[in-house]
């Protein structure tokens, strides 16, 4: 079964599964088991930190049978999660669909308030940047994302061997004043790439690094100096394409 | 000194000061007192409910000097204050200047998310309606309540006698699908005003009230039969006007 899921992550410590059991995974896995009685495990498209949200967030789970219609599946789950976590489609997928695997694309928006005072129903939902941005010079540096490079300059080592080169196939930013949204699409995003790439676009519009830097970077496939990771309150999840 | 103050109401007992304290006045009090070393009241425009917020709440208060520049009242506020309160202006204003007595109109706003499943970044944000709406329909109704009228039947009895005449400037319905806004402008609001006239409104656009019986409500300056209240976590004060 696949399960289209939003989630405010504030509360939660991401949404992988972890001992101490509060994560988006966990609290889906105990509303199923709550359910049906059977201890299964759940696949995320993609497994966002703690403080990260998410409107489409796709998972799936293979279910021993299917006499639930999948649309009774969305109400008793959503009967059992705490609110802050909804599913908001459950759908019955051949057996070799995978929520990772089967992704194509993912989409995720990066919230940025550029003000002095961060609005309190503002709180965990953006990245509160108070030094004047330049948003033509944000634009700039975010196209030079667009495409394919080796994002390796771009991601948190996780000490594994894994190919770091992934295609970028949009970048927009939006939003010219205090509330700014950039949305990026590529086929697949390494650990924190979204958040080094917001990061290192925000330097570039605080006047802190060159724009060429980034070129540099995507070129050589490997960071020189400092790298900035903004902060996960800021992101979210749009959608996973298959 | 006037202030301009936002917050999100979710984690206060409302505006109104109270023996436990977990109140916006009683923070912006204590604040002061962190700063001024006085104990000083301070006097806001209208009394928000407990989960009720406001982008735009007014306040006074008397200080004893004027030494500090406004400016840095700000600054000094919000770093005492909780982040779920802001001040984002301080203004030195004459001494007849009264927070509620010198206010002219307010804007409330009411926010309504149709729609079976409600988003998790929408809760305590809105209300969630989950019967069929018809915005026509709540547009009439909405349209009703424009112009002055005996607002009795749309009030909390608090067991005061007060004058329950008010004008409402404008009433502005917004929004098609699941997403509804409400804008009230009045030149003033009796208690639970706003959510008993969304309350109502929506009873006509779920067609569970015909729309005649809001006029009906206005000119006999009583209701009859039940009345229905709009839940506290859709509303915002937006604006006060002077």
């Amino acid at each position: 079964m696949k399960l289209l899921i939003a989630y405010d992550g504030s509360a939660f410590a991401g949404w992988q599964s972890q001992l101490h059991r509060n994560t988006i995974q966990d609290a889906l896995e105990h509303a199923i088991f709550r359910i049906s009685g059977k201890r299964v495990r759940l696949h995320g498209a993609g497994r966002t930190d703690a403080g990260v949200h998410a409107l489409g967030q796709c998972a799936h789970l293979d279910l021993p049978d299917r006499r639930l219609p999948a649309k009774r599946w969305t109400k008793a789950l959503n009967g059992t999660l705490p609110p802050t976590i909804r599913v908001l489609r459950s759908a019955y997928v051949p057996d070799d669909f995978h929520a990772r695997y089967s992704a194509k694309a993912k989409t995720y928006r990066y919230r940025i308030r550029a003000a002095q005072i961060l609005p309190p129903l503002e709180l965990n939902r953006a990245w509160h940047v108070t030094a004047p941005l330049d948003t033509s010079l944000l634009n700039s540096a975010a196209q030079r994302f667009f495409g394919r490079h080796d994002f390796a300059a771009f991601a948190a080592n996780r000490g594994k061997k894994e190919c770091t080169v992934r295609t970028i196939r949009s970048v927009q930013v939006r939003g010219r004043s205090s509330n700014i949204t950039i949305e990026v699409t590529g086929d697949g995003f390494l650990y924190k790439m979204v958040r080094l790439m917001v990061g290192a676009m925000v330097q570039v519009a605080i006047g802190k690094m060159p724009c060429a830097q980034i070129d540099k970077d995507l070129r050589l496939g490997r960071a020189h100096g400092a790298r900035f990771s903004a902060p996960a309150e800021g992101l979210y999840l749009i959608k996973v394409w298959y």
